[in-house]
C-alpha cells in the first residue's frame, strides 16, 4: 500500500493548523480538516492584507455561520466558474457538494485538495501547482443557480419545491447583451486568493471533482489592484469605485481589539439571509455577477467634466460634485447658482444610491477584469470597427434578497444611468450562496435533508465518480 | 490658461526621484523626466521583490544599456500589445517611438503617461487608474517586427535595407496551430509590473499614443504566480519551471553588495546583441513570444510517472529523473539497470537542454496566461467537446540570435518533445528589441537616425496625432 507524500501540505501549513486539520492531512478522517474558526468569522469581516506583505501567509477561515468570500476583505484575485449539472442524480449532486467542501475546506487551509500518495502510477489528486505557495487567503464561496431546483421546466432533483422565492430568474434589463456563453449556471464556485495561481489552483481541483456530475459552463479571471488598505481603489475607469458601498473600506474604523470595526447593522440589514429563510440560507446571501465590459477607448476620449458629470463626483478628490473630499456626505439636493442640480439626474451615484432607492442597499464586492482585445464593432462615434479592450468590471453583489436589492436598484439605471453608454452587461448570473459551515458538515446540507432526508443524505459517500479525478477512492 | 493639477504624480514618487524627474513632473522638459538609472540596469538583473512586501515601492531603470523587462528579475504580471502600423510616413514612426519613450520613461518612475492639466474640458492625458498606485517595478520593453521593415513586400518606411539578418521570419514549426489574430505584428509593446492595473494603465496609455499611426493586433495578459524568491516556481502543470534557464532564480548568489550575483558570462553570451550589431540592436535582444495553450484537464488525468517522463524531471522535487535534488545535474546519460536511459528520449528537458542543442541557450522569461474557457474539442481519448481551459503559457525568450537559440532548439522539439501531446502553440511572434537609451534618447533612434539622417530625426515633434490621445498638443 501506498505511503504518504510529503508534498501534500504546503509551506508546513499543517503545523500551524493544529492537530485536527494534521490528522486530517495524514488520512481520510475528512471532516476534521475543516477549521473551526467560526468565531472569528462572525466579526464579518477580516483586515484588508496589503499592509502585510499582500497576505500571503494568512489563512481564511472556512467553517462559520457564513461562507468566506463575502464579508471577507477584498483579495486580489478571482477565479469564478459557473457549471450546468450533467448528472441525473440527486445524490451526485450531494456527492458533488460534500466532495467539494471537503476539498475547499483543505485547499483555503493552504493544503493539496485531497491527500496525495507516493502510488506515482495513478493521476496525482492535486495538480501540485499550488505547492509551494503560501494559502494567500483563499476563499471558496458556493452558490446554486435556478438551474439546481428548476431546469427547462423539469425539476430534475425533487428540489422545485425547496427553490427559495427570492432566487429568481433575473428579469431582463434594458441593454442587456448577455452572452448565453457568459450566463447563468446551475452552480457556481469563486476562488478568490491573493495570488493569481492559488485561486486558479483551487478552481480546477474543484472541476475535476466534478467529472460526470457537472461541467464547467463559463470561467471569468478578475484582479484588484494593490491599493493600499485605507483608500478606496480607483477601477479601471480612474475613478475611486466603492465610496458608498455599505461596507466599504473607509468607513471602517479600527478598534484595538480587532483592527477594524465593521458597520454595525449593514451585514446584517443587507447582506445575510436571516429567519425569512429557508434554514439552508441563514447566514446565506444572494449573489449577483455580471461581466460589463466596459468601452475604455470611448472613455478615454471623453473629457474630463463629462466623466465626472456621468459619475457624479470629481475624478481626482472622489468628491460628490461640488464637494472637495471623498467623504462629503452626498447632497442629492444640492443645486448651483443657477438652480440646477449639481449631481445630474442620471449621473451614476444619483441613480445607485440608496435615497434614490428607497433605502435600498446591496454589498459590492467586485474585481476588475482583462481578457486583452476581441474585435469589436465601436457603438460611438466613428464607430470603428477592429481591435477593442475587452475589459471591465466581473461585478459582483451579496444581498438578502436581490428582488428588493440589486434588481430594484439596477432597473431604473439601466435604462437612464449615464454610464451605460460605455458599459454592456454581456454575462453573468444571479446564485443562492447557502450558509456557511460547522466542521463536519457541508456546504447546502440543510437543503439536501429537507428534500432527502438526514439518512439518505448521510449514505452518499464523498468519493468522485470518475477514475481520474482528484480524490479518486483507488488513492485514499 | 489652466494650471498643473496635483494628480500628475502617484504616491509622491516625484519627490523621490530628485530634481531632473520632479521638474519634468511639473513642465514639459521631457527627456529630462527619463531617470537615468543606467548603473543600476547594467548589473543586468535586479534582485527578485516577492520578499519585500511584492515589490510595490520599487522602481526598476528605465535608461541604461538595455531595455527594462529583459533580465529584470519577473514581475507578477505581464501586459503584452503588438500593433500593426496604419501610417504611411516614416516620421510618424518616429513620433511615436519619441512619445512611448517618453511616456514609458514616466509611467516607469510613478507617473501619469503624460503632466495633466486642470482643463477639463478635453479629454484627461492619462486615464487615471493607476493614481495612487505605487511603480509596482513596472517595466516597459518594445520591440520591432519584420513588418516594420517589410511588408507585404512593400519597403513602406524605407528601412528594408536596415531589417537585421536575425530578424527572420519565424519559420512554420510542426504542430503549429497559430491564430492570425494572435500572431505578428509591427511593433511590441510589454508592460510587467507587480501590479495587473499598473501593467494594463501603462499599455493603454501607450495605445491612446499610437492612435493615427499604429492599431492593436492582439494583446494577451500574463501572471507569475507568488513563489518564495529563492524557490523555482511551479507552473500551471505543477513542475518546477527554469531549473536550467541560464539566468534562473537558483543559481544566483548573493553577494553583500548587490544582493544578488548575476551568473557571470551568460547574459552577454546568450542574450544581449554585441558587435554583430546593428548599432541600435547593441545591447538589445530577440524576443520570441509563443501563446501556449496547455491541456490542463488532459495533463491531471495524466498518470504522475508519465507526467514526469514526459517533463524528464520529478514532480516534488524538480530532480532530474533519478535524481533526489532540483539542482542534481541533469546527467542525459544515465541509465538504468537494464541500460535505458533514465531520462527518455524525448523527455522535455533532454530535448530543450543545451547539451541537446550544440550549447544553443535562451534567456526564459515566461508569464502563465488564463483566459478562462473556451469551446474546444479535445485532442485526446474520448474527444470530448465542450469548454475547457484556455490557460498556459505565455512564453517569451531572449537572445542574440533567434536562428541558433529558440529556433534551432524548437525546430526538433516541435517534431519530438513528448510534451507536444499536451501543448499547443496559438500565436505568438518575434520582435527585435533594441538597445537602451541614455536620457534625452529614444528607443530604435539609431535605427531612424542610419536611414533618414540625424537632422530629419530630430525635427519630428514628439506630439500626438490624435485630438484626443494623451499627451495632445493643446494639453502642454
Amino acid at each position: 500500500m501506498a505511503g504518504r507524500c510529503p508534498m501534500s501540505s504546503r509551506r508546513g501549513f499543517l503545523a500551524a493548523l493544529g492537530s485536527a486539520a494534521a490528522a486530517a492531512g495524514a488520512g481520510p478522517q475528512v471532516r476534521a480538516a475543516i477549521p473551526d474558526n467560526s468565531a472569528k468569522a462572525e466579526r464579518g469581516i477580516t483586515p484588508p492584507s496589503q499592509g502585510e506583505g499582500h497576505g500571503r501567509a494568512l489563512i481564511e477561515p472556512f467553517a462559520g455561520d457564513h461562507q468566506g468570500g463575502i464579508a471577507t476583505a477584498l483579495q486580489s484575485h478571482t477565479y469564478m466558474l459557473a457549471f450546468d449539472l450533467t448528472t441525473k442524480s440527486v445524490e451526485d449532486v450531494v456527492r458533488l457538494m460534500k466532495l467539494w467542501t471537503l476539498a475547499a475546506a483543505r485547499m483555503t487551509a493552504g493544503e493539496t485538495a485531497a491527500p496525495l500518495d507516493t502510488d506515482r502510477s495513478a493521476p496525482a489528486a492535486d495538480s501540485g501547482d499550488a505547492l509551494g505557495l503560501a494559502p494567500a487567503r483563499l476563499t471558496v464561496t458556493f452558490g446554486f443557480g435556478p438551474g439546481l431546483f428548476m431546469s427547462a421546466e423539469q425539476d430534475r432533483y425533487g428540489l422545485a419545491a425547496y427553490r427559495p422565492e427570492a432566487l429568481v430568474d433575473l428579469p431582463p434589463f434594458t441593454g442587456d447583451q448577455l452572452q448565453e456563453a457568459r450566463t447563468g449556471g446551475d452552480l457556481s464556485v469563486q476562488a478568490c486568493a491573493d495570488d493569481p495561481q492559488v485561486a486558479f489552483h483551487a478552481a480546477r481541483q474543484l472541476a475535476r471533482l466534478a467529472q460526470g456530475i457537472a461541467q464547467i459552463r463559463w470561467a471569468q479571471t478578475g484582479f484588484a489592484a494593490n491599493f493600499a488598505a485605507e483608500e478606496t481603489p480607483r477601477n479601471l475607469m480612474g475613478f475611486k469605485d466603492g465610496t458608498q458601498n455599505p461596507i466599504a473600506r473607509k468607513p471602517l474604523e479600527k478598534t484595538a481589539e480587532t483592527g477594524v470595526r465593521s458597520n454595525p447593522g449593514s451585514l446584517e440589514d443587507v447582506v445575510w439571509v436571516a429567519e425569512e429563510g429557508p434554514d439552508w440560507m441563514q447566514g446565506g446571501s444572494y449573489m449577483v455577477v455580471r461581466r460589463i465590459r466596459i468601452a475604455l477607448e470611448h472613455w478615454d476620449a471623453t473629457p474630463v467634466d463629462f466623466q465626472e458629470e456621468t459619475i457624479g463626483r470629481h475624478k481626482d478628490s472622489g468628491a460628490p460634485i461640488g464637494g472637495t473630499s471623498e467623504f462629503d456626505p452626498l447632497d442629492l439636493d444640492a443645486t448651483d447658482a443657477d438652480g440646477n442640480p449639481l449631481i445630474a439626474e442620471h449621473a451614476h451615484v444619483r441613480m445607485a444610491a440608496a435615497a434614490s432607492n428607497d433605502g435600498a442597499e446591496m454589498l459590492r464586492r467586485s474585481y476588475s477584469y482583462n481578457d486583452g482585445v476581441s474585435f469589436t464593432a465601436e457603438r460611438w462615434p466613428p464607430w470603428r470597427q477592429g481591435m477593442m479592450y475587452d475589459a471591465g468590471l466581473l461585478f459582483m453583489c451579496y444581498q438578502r434578497d436581490p428582488r428588493t436589492s440589486f434588481i430594484k436598484i439596477f432597473g431604473p439605471m439601466s435604462q437612464f444611468d449615464m454610464l451605460n453608454q460605455y458599459a454592456t452587461h454581456v454575462g453573468g448570473g444571479l446564485f443562492a450562496c447557502p450558509g456557511g459551515v460547522r466542521p463536519g458538515e457541508f456546504i447546502g446540507q440543510k437543503l439536501f435533508e429537507a428534500a432527502l432526508g438526514t439518512t439518505a443524505v448521510a449514505a452518499v459517500e464523498a468519493k468522485p465518480l470518475a477514475p481520474h479525478a482528484a480524490g479518486d477512492k483507488t488513492r485514499y
